[in-house]
């Protein structure tokens, strides 16, 4: 797009150098890559979503809430078509009483009219007070980011951008919602101050077993090579301390680890292994019996191109489809996600595996709600407001 | 459907055995057919919608009722277009205070993904507390309904499910709508404690009238066949004690009365009469003299399969049309109701009778609001906080 | 359109009777022209906005204000697109807590159904408490306003019309938000209590600059032709006494002022000229070194027939586009407007100029959010409880 050209220098340093300009003073001004989300920063969202989870089932603690950014109107800008996200970010700003706005047709009227995008881009911002955005258009987030800055420089009126899904790229509050479920998950103690936790009872078949995401083993299984949900959550995850990876994945171009992802990953020196089957052994042992948490994904057809469509399809999936069986593999605690939707026709986890305790995939699409609050509570600086509520309404708080 | 298969054996049941697991303790869990409408449950529903319309009219009863289900989010899941169900619904969830949501769009991303219907029934009750849907698959909402039956088994989130109209079989917010219409009309004393009542005025001419809907006589003009309002509401109607139906329709086989229906109506020992033209007569009057609520509707040229198309067009359909000779047969108190749209082109009801005191469409579709608002109300059992909140306002209820 | 014919004679009125129907002692009933907007309406109507924009930037100010209109609901009927002024007043709707509903689509469900435009809007008034709508149709709002003045004779349920834009002719609240910018700007004082105000200090510049719209030079610039926003500025700004206005504009037959405004003006005496470059001159000046406010418009090509498309794309248009060295001629105060969007491709503003403190257009666009609320309060006579709101808020109201 040749009115990003005046962006280009900026977008090609460093990913060190981009974080520190989408924030001040450690709080997020825009969230725009999952690289931007540290255990640190994560640690205070998953707080934040905690206290929102918790204070929306009193109705005291919903009123509240609700008049948390009420005085706040987002706009939701999604010319890339995603129900799920959308309904999430929805819900999430109706939590919070913020008014939402759409505008998700790529074809404005002011498009049509020749409205450069930077101008549709500003026009919400003198409307509204958050813009989150899905595009098609790998760095537009990105850059909608930097025309706030230039205004904020100018001392013009500037808003926090939100990437809700940019290309085939990013998906940062996919990797927050994702790690939002696994903290909650490792946190095994959660409202158990009287009884036994469950960490110590865990610990008598699993003595090495331990809170949080850290020391853990995370499987990804199915669209490894095509996947943003997985790449932005590896990022997220190669963070926390001895934590390894195996990717489970067929052994097509497309669909294997690439190889941006592999240099990141090493870079960072986390243990990782590529694999082609769920029944896979890696040091000796099946991979699903060592796994702590199994991300399942789904074969992105859609992203098919002429060429691979038929190599594709004749691919044998069953290697990377979950089953009763396979199921029984897992550790008793280990949480199985899936980012959502599932393919219906593939199956990669059976409606049969919906009961299993440990199919945790619907719980982390309600979760995406909440770690999407905290997001936003986080962005206009409210956390305190929150905390002082959540007193307010339990009096005690945690 | 497939994915319906496993409700399959669900389906056939009786409608009794239905409607027992939609309900519990006398509430409704979900609203998915007419026959769930019981005098008993209408009386209670027609009550809340006075309160709820009389509230509204005051600025602290507006606080109030926003207030009542301001914690709630509901999604509109209207795969069928429906400007008018759609619109009074929202209206409804606005008055409440309910978030609102939509999925409008038959073709979401996700199904493009291949995702189940079910499972993106699912997702819907992960982010919302109430799904109201419009739908052509006729048993889509019905299934809807035992899926968040086997979630609350599990004690799993399951939330209400409401058909907001589901193929050209049912249609039950309309005939609630309808009844409380016609309570509100054949209440006759309303507002008037002071003055002798218009019931005690009407008698020296209709010494018989009673009030509410028993003991009177429903005459429905137009497709019947093809009107699933027609097919609800005459089966709501046929539980009060001496209703007689008379049905006014030309004598096609598409626009007829349909056998299910007449066998119905037949079972429950209704009196009713199908005739050709609205100048006919049963029992040597004629019927619009006889009438003390005139049910119009239009003739569903969309629904004309080809081979009908020609026979259909070539039918007059004058004998089906008011006129201001017709309206002036009509008892003096006798309300004239259409479920709306009316066709400007055939003119079932010209607009030269709008300003007709009789003339009750408009106000019927404003009632449509304050009847699906009292539905809200009664799934999330707020009835009675809606009734603490008429005391509060005006101190002394009714 | 047929069923327009019954309102045909009240079309044909005069402005001045018109304007009389919609008012009550002076106060709006609906808004359907730019000739209703009298000096004296502005005034209240500028300082309603003031008020509301304070408000907004106070956290209990903004709690007033959603509350102000809370019980309302406001239906957006946009069958003609438009993305920016759609978000105007979305905005400004939960600005005052007015609940949003919208039916952009042209192909409603109803319409598909026979339904006349009439029901339609008669159906909307059942349901909402204000109809905002943009229309292709010339006459369309206007014939909704006699509509809504039929049944509040018959004492039914009547409800305020806002012309959003009507074809090609009208954009009152355009004009509203135009004037409001333009009241703002050459306000000079605001906010200076203590310090000399800017006022004088441009006076040593401009000995005989005033405050307000009065006695100042207006040049529109562009699509003269075609432009409604300028045809209904114009109207508005030649009730203002001293006024004198420079239309600049390509010397084509479609891009020229046309006749009906020309005899408008003449008729309301204002003094104005047309010249063929923003470097003409007029009473041997040039007319940027003259001009107090600048008001540039985008050539709309969509509006091109294909005989006139090939004449228009060969016109030179750099007479007409603004550039640094333009702008430097400027008055030092003097605003540069647009009512957006803007041609990027022929560049009719160059982004160059957007930092310069003339460019008032963002602000312009963001005020149209402040106006149309302002607006929304006067229809609803709530410009008391405003005012109540904003003394509560900062005890000593301005």
């Amino acid at each position: 797009m040749q009115e990003f050209s005046e962006f280009e220098s900026l977008l090609s340093r460093s990913v060190q150098e981009k974080n520190l300009e989408f924030q001040r003073h450690g709080r997020l001004k825009h969230l725009i890559a999952a690289s931007q989300l540290t255990p640190e920063l994560l640690e205070k969202l998953c707080r934040s979503a905690d206290l929102i989870r918790r204070l929306s089932r009193n109705p005291e603690g919903n009123r509240r809430l609700r008049d948390l950014l009420a005085h706040k109107r987002a706009m939701l800008y999604f010319t890339q078509p995603s129900t799920r996200t959308f309904l999430s970010f929805m819900a999430a700003c109706q939590i919070l009483g913020l008014s939402c706005n759409e505008v998700r047709d790529p074809k404005t009227s002011s498009e049509v009219k020749r409205e450069s995008r930077m101008d549709s881009i500003r026009m919400f911002s003198s409307y509204f007070d958050v813009i989150i955005m899905r595009s098609q258009i790998s760095n537009f987030a990105e850059c909608c980011a930097y025309l706030m800055s230039d205004l904020e420089r100018q001392e013009r009126r500037s808003v926090p951008i939100v990437n809700a899904g940019a290309g085939s790229d990013e998906h940062p509050t996919q990797a927050l919602l994702d790690m939002y479920t696994i903290v909650r998950t490792f946190d095994f103690d959660e409202n158990s101050e009287s009884r036994p936790s469950r960490l110590n009872e865990l610990r008598r078949s699993f003595p090495s077993l331990t809170c949080g995401p850290s020391q853990k083993t995370y499987t990804f299984c199915g669209d490894i090579g095509r996947g943003r949900t997985v790449r932005s959550l590896a990022t997220v995850l190669s963070q926390y301390e001895g934590v390894r990876m195996i990717f489970v994945s067929p052994e097509h171009d497309v669909l294997v680890m690439d190889e941006e992802l592999r240099q990141r990953l090493k870079m960072t020196g986390v243990d990782f292994y590529e694999v082609n089957s769920l029944d896979s052994e890696v040091n000796g042992e099946s991979i699903l019996g060592q796994t702590d948490c199994l991300y399942m994904t789904r074969i992105q057809r859609e992203h098919n191109s002429k060429d691979t469509e038929q190599e594709i399809a004749e691919i044998d999936l069953n290697p990377f489809l979950l089953s009763p069986e396979r199921v029984g593999v897992l550790k008793s605690y280990a949480p199985i996600l899936h980012p959502f939707p599932r393919d219906s026709v593939v199956g990669e986890i059976p409606t049969s595996i919906d009961s299993d305790p440990r199919a945790m995939y619907f719980r982390q699409a309600r979760n995406g709600m909440w770690a999407r609050a905290a997001l936003l509570v986080h962005l206009f600086d409210a956390a305190d407001s929150l905390f002082f509520a959540f007193s307010d309404v339990f009096r005690s708080p945690n």
